[in-house]
């Protein structure tokens, strides 16, 4: 963490004109909704300098071992609950929330937010953004904390939990703020009347906090999947209590941290923003969802404990990013190694591990059209396979991709999947040279037919994809459409020459509500979007309630009071 | 109703041109919220013509002891369930739906969905726009119907029943346009690389719909309350199904078959909106509300039914506007009798049958600061009574300022706080020269001690207000922020020439989530308010949880699909 005394310590005036233009070009972007990017997402030395990468991974290293530098009122003791998919030991202690601290940590975020209210949107989206610049100066402290919570590769842990992450983060802040600013401070009203003077009043509006925001993180993307909710929440005027999941821990900490530092720094309470750990099964992120004053939670996760928070956390606004089955159509292609190499990308992609990864490809049992000709599904699968392998035939190359397996249910679904019958492309382990702990493995693909549900159509995380025949794209649309109603999606990418089926597919993707890639074949991949161009998840089907970053993502965190005064 | 054959058949695209710059009017006054309104309040000839009070008032009764012409799908027989506050028989019969119809309604609400999708937000709100000035070429024939099924007055029925509430329907459908095009419909995505050419794709966004929207009546202001829901789900692609109150059906089923007649002149299915009719006490609407179809609820009404709504209608989103208990703090003031007189009009208008209609008057018990020098409660009591004497002492305006009295409940309340030990000021029974069955009565105002929350402490719907009596400012400040905390409140009004109180005052307000009008001694008045420039409700406290109309009323009810294309 950069040291706070050599921060430079402005007012907070100073830090709104300081920050004005970016979040006036974020604003922008929103509007365009074309590539933009307010941090650098790759890790090389000539943008972060030759020191950069040894000194953020001494960074991480100085934490290992020792009580993380921060404290949460209500909790006592300490926990160090995660279990680091790499195999080094962090032995990272956190203070320890438990149930019965829980009123004590409410009081305490509680306690700052009419000050934060009061110093309105403009002056908290420049907090805001000034915490994520300092994120962004530990991109690779953090890097090495993702990659050793999570699993990811390197380079990805640097990208996805840092510059992807905090572009969403900022997005997320100018949202807000937008929604905040549609609302002038003060408006003169005047009405004519038909006799006499008009009826004048001056009305200012104020936008009001909803109380308490909770954001529980999930194991494979703790910065990427709760930024959004972390700085919408904040930069509403809500307080912020983060509950990451016990096993990744480590990459929020470093936020939570860095959030209450710039909130000290400028006056406000540090409580705004505060950590609440646990072990695993302790259900403090219920106890918490449900408590009164929480009127706010985020959740990434698991589609039942999601249906859960939506069930009971009824005092609050729920948003869930839950999981679904994604699919893949090809229905014809004029570029098969294109699709394959495309694809197979996607299903390599830190282990499949993605809540956007494609988990079923529908492919017509009498195959389909390529440029080259037609397409058996054993040619297919054999396209997929050499693409693999090409991707995947070095090791080095393959663990950066790959990353290591995040824990042993992942393994679990992939062993049974891989000791299969109807397994056409078998899993293999892969040794990583760095870190001989690791579990690192190959996508296994298994062929079904479409009649086959049970085996296909519920999500099964991690490196497994299922190659599904159907009787013609047809009967694949249908089978895609009952899949995203019925289980939710949160990508799917189709693949057709024909006009007709782009639009019947689009009428499809209409009808269920989930966002479509269409003939991706170059390094564009299904499983990635970017922050203000592209929607991650829309909403409409059960994979999800919300959609970053949409206006429903941000509108219903705060509200308007008004006060009327005559002129 | 116009005759249908005689309005101008254009295409959509005529139609887009002809009301887009209303469409921008009405966005631009959004954004500055200074007083803007689309459609004239004055009943005067002079606007409307010598012959519309008359035309209107005969289409009116044309309507009466018939079969409103209307299909509705699902329905079987008809009814006829107004109880008319003004004496006069309407037996009006309406299609009956029960609950064995609503699968069928929602059937053939849906049906036209993917069309009325597909037509896109600016066509949608063209449709909706030509909707309301359909319906405004009714308002004398709409002014009939609101006041012989509310008991408002009829010039009241003329201006919230018709322009304010086609105000606060064009505010909606603005808002919910301007929450759709948020996004572009295209934009070009260019992703710079190190090497080689950009990453081009080109991205297109369209907004979905949620699904069947239900519209939920309340029997005192039927289109006020309903037009905001139903246009809001209606521009934002979805089907709406409009369940009136069944005492007062009339006016909604006028604004449905104008929207249903315009749906079919452009080629979208009239079933987009539909009129759900039942008798008193089927429970027809909890059938509606929790319909898996049914995505989206707007509920005007009881307290204790917008929570059973909220609690079980979880397939939807759901917005409520129950009930509260609006307070007024009297701190001190320089114009006491424009104090006296601007409350009493509060209190008289409509008989206080207004949601927005203060009920507690919070006064120190020692009295406070007038121009004129001390004011005790007495005095303060004396005040009221005299410029309520003077608003209602004439019969024929006392009518048209207090309209009917709603129903034998309102009427109970009144007469037990009438002849309770502490009335100040009794109401009185007034005659209605032109409707001798109409109950009309002057407010009753009670005084009463703070400690008496049991007393003053819940809503008292109709023409009953409480004069409280507080040991100073400080305490009335306190037992307002009870209120407002605990039972939620739609208005609040302080009166002050302290500039401290005043921001005392508004921290209150900030903290417990209710907007304020200061100081109103003219003829602004506590309980209007204008659409565009004012919210309606906050939703930040029990009273309500949606305001007229801020994002978050409309952001919820569409999403975004995305569809990513290679450039």
């Amino acid at each position: 963490m950069p040291d706070a005394a050599a921060l430079t310590r402005g007012t907070l005036d100073d830090l709104v004109a300081s920050h004005r233009p970016l979040l006036d070009d974020a604003l922008a972007a929103l509007r365009e909704r074309g590539y933009w990017s307010a941090f650098n997402e790759s890790p090389s030395t000539k943008i972060w300098g030759e020191s950069a990468p040894g000194d953020g991974k001494a960074a991480f290293e100085a934490l290992l071992g020792k009580d993380f530098p921060i404290t949460t009122p209500g909790a006592s003791g300490a926990v160090a609950p995660e279990r680091p998919p790499y195999g080094i030991t962090l032995d990272v202690r956190y203070p320890h929330l438990q149930a019965d601290g829980v009123d004590a940590l409410m009081s305490a975020a509680a306690a700052g937010m009419p000050a934060w209210r009061d110093a309105g949107p403009l002056a908290r989206a420049a907090v805001c953004i000034e915490i994520l610049q300092r994120l962004n100066t530990c991109s690779f402290e953090l890097a090495h904390a993702v990659m050793h919570t999570t699993g990811q590769g390197f380079v990805m842990a640097f990208q996805a939990g840092g510059a992807h992450a905090l572009d969403r983060a900022l997005e997320a802040v100018a949202s807000g703020y937008a929604a905040m600013a549609a609302a002038p401070q003060t408006a003169p009203f005047s009405k004519p009347r038909g006799r006499g003077e008009p009826q004048r009043l001056v009305n200012t509006f104020v936008a009001v906090p909803r109380g308490v925001g909770l954001v529980v993180g999930c194991t494979t993307f703790p910065t990427w999947n709760s930024y959004p909710g972390l700085f919408a929440t904040l930069v509403t005027g809500n307080p912020v209590v983060v509950k990451p999941h016990p096993h990744a821990v480590l990459p929020l900490a470093l936020a939570v941290s860095t959030a209450r530092s710039v909130l000290d720094e400028y006056g406000f309470d540090p409580n705004l923003v505060t950590l609440a750990v646990e072990e695993p099964d302790e259900r403090l992120a219920s106890a918490l969802a449900t408590h009164p004053d929480v009127r706010i939670v985020d959740f990434t996760g698991s589609t039942s404990y999601g249906k859960w928070l939506e069930e009971n956390a009824r005092q609050a606004v729920v948003f869930t990013e839950k999981s679904g089955v994604n699919a893949v159509v090809i229905d014809s292609t004029n570029d098969l190694p294109g699709l394959a190499a495309n694809l197979a990308y996607s299903l390599a992609l830190y282990s499949g591990q993605m809540c956007t990864t494609p988990q079923v490809i529908l492919v017509p049992a009498g195959g389909f059209d390529a440029a080259a000709g037609h397409c058996s599904v054993d040619d297919f699968i054999n396209a997929l396979s050499v693409a693999l392998d090409d991707l995947l035939g070095e090791p080095a190359r393959a663990t950066a991709i790959l990353g290591a397996i995040v824990n042993d249910d992942v393994l679990a679904r992939l062993d049974a999947a891989n000791a299969g019958p109807n397994v056409v492309i078998a899993s293999k382990i892969v040794e990583h040279k760095d870190f001989p702990g690791a579990r690192v493995r190959t996508p296994a693909v298994v062929r079904l037919d479409a009649s086959d549900t049970e085996a296909y159509g519920n999500e099964c995380f991690g490196p497994v994809a299922f190659v599904v025949e159907t009787r013609d794209t047809a009967h694949s649309l249908e089978v895609w459409r009952e899949l995203t109603t019925t289980k939710g999606a949160l990508t799917a990418s189709v693949y057709s020459t024909s006009d007709d089926v782009i639009d019947r597919a689009a009428d499809v993707a209409l009808d269920c509500g989930v966002s479509v890639s269409f003939n991706l074949t170059g390094d564009v991949y299904v499983n990635q979007t970017s922050a203000f161009a592209d929607f991650h998840g829309t909403g409409a089907n059960p994979a999800a309630n919300a959609s970053l970053t949409d206006g429903a993502f941000v509108a219903n965190r705060f509200r308007f009071v008004e006060f009327r005064r005559p002129a």
